[in-house]
């Protein structure tokens, strides 16, 4: 079987894939629960008689699943759970984080007036240069940064919005101050790799494999009424469609 | 602004974002269409007067993007263009891309029969040890490597699978020479890092940023029909989610 998932420098073995196994069972029986630090490499090393090499390989392969993180120098630390986003469900991240059991939080990190270049003049279509207001903000979960993301919002629709408080709902704010209803939205995502500011605020290292999930929202009238882009921790989000045939598959 | 996708090592500064954009914006007018080879770094700094350093990190944020990638020794291209996936869509890899005016093809790397581990056990609802068909398989683009993946089927539904032809549809083949057919899918999407092997059928290096499409197919009475996990080339894939208000956002 060729393993799939891994790090950089990895060579392949059944040897480092059982022992990926065994912490992988123990985490799923929560013998290893979220959290909880994993023993140390030279612990594999006593107690399982693992080579370093193959206890490294098994650990990078875990990080790359999600199922691991490291912190600074304190070693390796089972993840949370990911959060389940489902993008065919109407709730915001408050919302659907919530529902789950966890506890959500934003955090503003730079709110700034920007002159639009010609990709956000063609997605919110204004002319090159009309100012735009754009919003960088930390969500955590538990705790826990799980993604940074920047909201770009015209004024015309919104003025004077960076002058309010900005750690919850955008959109019921868009609402109930200016009267701006969203009425379609659409979500674009891709796999990416987190830049070194990004990566930092998110605890982890830039080039980590990152989700960007960009959506945008349309106001009854087409007009854009948020553009929100989001770079979440790979360990963090899982993506979740279900559906019931509606046609003939040939996949 | 902070700059959210990037390559390890990469420091903020607005230079290598300016070289970025105007790269970017040549891409996107055509100026630079797909699968063509961009300037030297040697050209790069002899004509716009940019510093080596520069010009690598606006590369490597291009690369993080996705928008070019590197072949081995001959420089930078242009990406293809991104394949479009709807998941809430009942199409297959064969149907989609061909639909997106792109050509499909599948080659299968490897059939086996292996034993049910716990997973896979839970997965198929069969004791542990049971026997499995695993067929791995590399699914291209107008030639190119997209995406690997490791499918999984009972043998108990599909006996002799592994003796057909498994380059087309799996799907058809488990449909017209089985009778079983798929009445619902379950879709899971996580960004995750690639191991050496599947970096190496893909054409790209350990670790890089990768998305995992994990898809669960059940026939009508809700038994396992495909266990398919793909891993895809960041470059090569975009979700994409259409939908208008069912209820009451509060992102």
């Amino acid at each position: 079987m060729i393993p799939m998932e891994g790090k950089p420098g990895e060579a392949a073995g059944p040897q480092y894939l059982a022992l990926r196994d065994q912490i992988a069972f123990n985490i799923e029986i929560g013998k290893l629960p979220a959290g909880s630090r994993l023993p140390s490499e030279r612990q594999f090393q006593t107690s399982a008689g693992f080579a370093r090499g193959t206890i490294r390989q098994a650990l990078a392969q875990l990080e790359a699943e999600g199922l691991i993180y490291r912190r600074d120098r304190s070693g390796w630390y089972v993840s949370p759970p990911a959060i389940t986003y489902d993008p065919t469900r109407w709730a915001g991240f408050m919302a659907y984080v919530t529902e789950q059991g966890r506890t959500p939080a934003t955090i503003t990190l730079a709110k700034s007036s920007i002159n639009a270049n010609a990709a956000l003049a063609d997605i919110f279509r204004v002319a090159p240069g009309s100012p735009l207001h754009v919003i960088e903000r930390m969500r955590t979960i538990d705790g826990r940064p799980v993604l940074v993301e920047r909201i770009t919002v015209d004024p015309a629709l919104a003025p004077g919005l960076l002058d309010h408080d900005l750690d919850g709902s955008l959109t019921q704010i868009l609402k109930h101050k200016y009267g701006v209803v969203v009425a379609r939205n659409r979500v674009d995502m891709r796999p990416c790799a987190l830049a070194k500011e990004a990566a930092e605020t998110l605890g982890t290292k830039p080039g980590a494999p990152s989700l960007t999930v960009v959506r945008t929202s349309f106001d009854e009238k087409g007009r854009v009424v948020e553009y929100d882009q989001e770079y979440w921790r790979h360990d963090a989000i899982r993506i979740h469609v279900d559906l019931s045939v509606r046609g003939e598959p040939d996949a």
